[in-house]
């Protein structure tokens, strides 16, 4: 748990909350990588997840990547990251479901080659926030059109008071966050207690 | 070089030319990652620039995200990523440049915080591919806006036979790639001679 304590104070520290409870955690985790801490939470990943049967890690671009890698290379699976459009790049075999941003206040279409999410995989999504949960929904309508099992979903910041994990966890998906905030205001930011 | 031999033999055995010269490498570098092959090809960009005294890593999403991290685990530096447009998780204090994508026939704009690089920074450019050198050279006209040194650029995979790395290396720009792709057709693809 000792990088659970070292990513909340992190936040703590370097985290910036802007309008529309958007929460910057630019300096360590999603525009500059901080490379020691995000291996350190890919080992807790892996940990929590040890007994899962993981086959494969799926993210999303672009900053779910750096967490995912992490995670993938202390577990010794793959990861697999969905596009966010298609790309001339991708073969017509593709697994597709829609997602909307509420940062960006648009839909776009996620996209994952079927030759990387096969029906044997037991796949967990890993990204670096959970917020309404749209992303989430949009990784697991991916993993459930392939025909694969779902593990679950490990995160590195769960915006506690926007619902989104809670909502997942009441239908049975298993959720594991490493730093879940409670409440954020521009002043004061407190997480649920999370071992 | 064991890690350049390995990465090597991936392409033979995985790469899919497709039409435009494009190389396909997305069962292990660019849509589905082997945490393990890029966390040695780290180490190897690691050991190439061990003497540059390097403070930050630069790349650009989303491909560039996988290798430069491990690069950067393996320096111990933070990791920086351009992202392709401006973004209202960024601040008002920006670097921007261009950049004309062949494989996507347009062009975009790139942009990184000044935050995160700083004239006193010493930058090792890491990317999964170098062409025509187009994203090449909008990451190190970012490193020259930001007042800071480049260190050089190390790459995954260069498409020797695009002139690009080469073109940078006549200038001085100290360009190591792991592998260089020397000629590339539907049933060939041969090497240049790279340690």
């Amino acid at each position: 748990m000792v990088v659970i304590r070292a990513l909340e104070e992190r936040i703590l520290a370097q985290g910036k909350v802007l309008p529309g409870e958007i929460l910057k955690v630019g300096d360590f985790l999603n525009q500059q990588i901080d490379p020691n801490l995000l291996m350190q939470m890919g080992d807790e990943i892996a940990s929590l997840y040890k007994d899962a049967g993981v086959t494969k890690i799926l993210t999303i671009e672009s900053s779910g990547i750096a967490v995912a890698f992490a995670a993938g290379y202390s577990m010794g699976v793959p990861v697999v990251f969905a596009k966010k459009h298609a790309s001339i790049n991708l073969s017509d075999d593709i697994i597709t479901s829609q997602v909307f941003s509420y940062t960006h206040q648009k839909t776009y279409d996620i996209v994952v080659s079927n030759e990387y999410i096969r029906p044997e995989d037991t796949v967990l999504i890993v990204d670096d926030f959970l917020a309404k949960g749209n992303a989430l929904q949009g990784l697991i309508d991916i993993i459930t059109k392939a025909g694969a099992k779902l593990a679950g979903a490990a995160i590195a910041i769960e915006k506690g008071f926007q619902g989104g994990g809670d909502r997942f966890r009441a239908k049975g998906v298993r959720v594991e966050s490493l730093a879940i905030i409670e409440s954020m205001t521009d002043d004061s930011l407190t997480f649920r207690d999370n071992g």
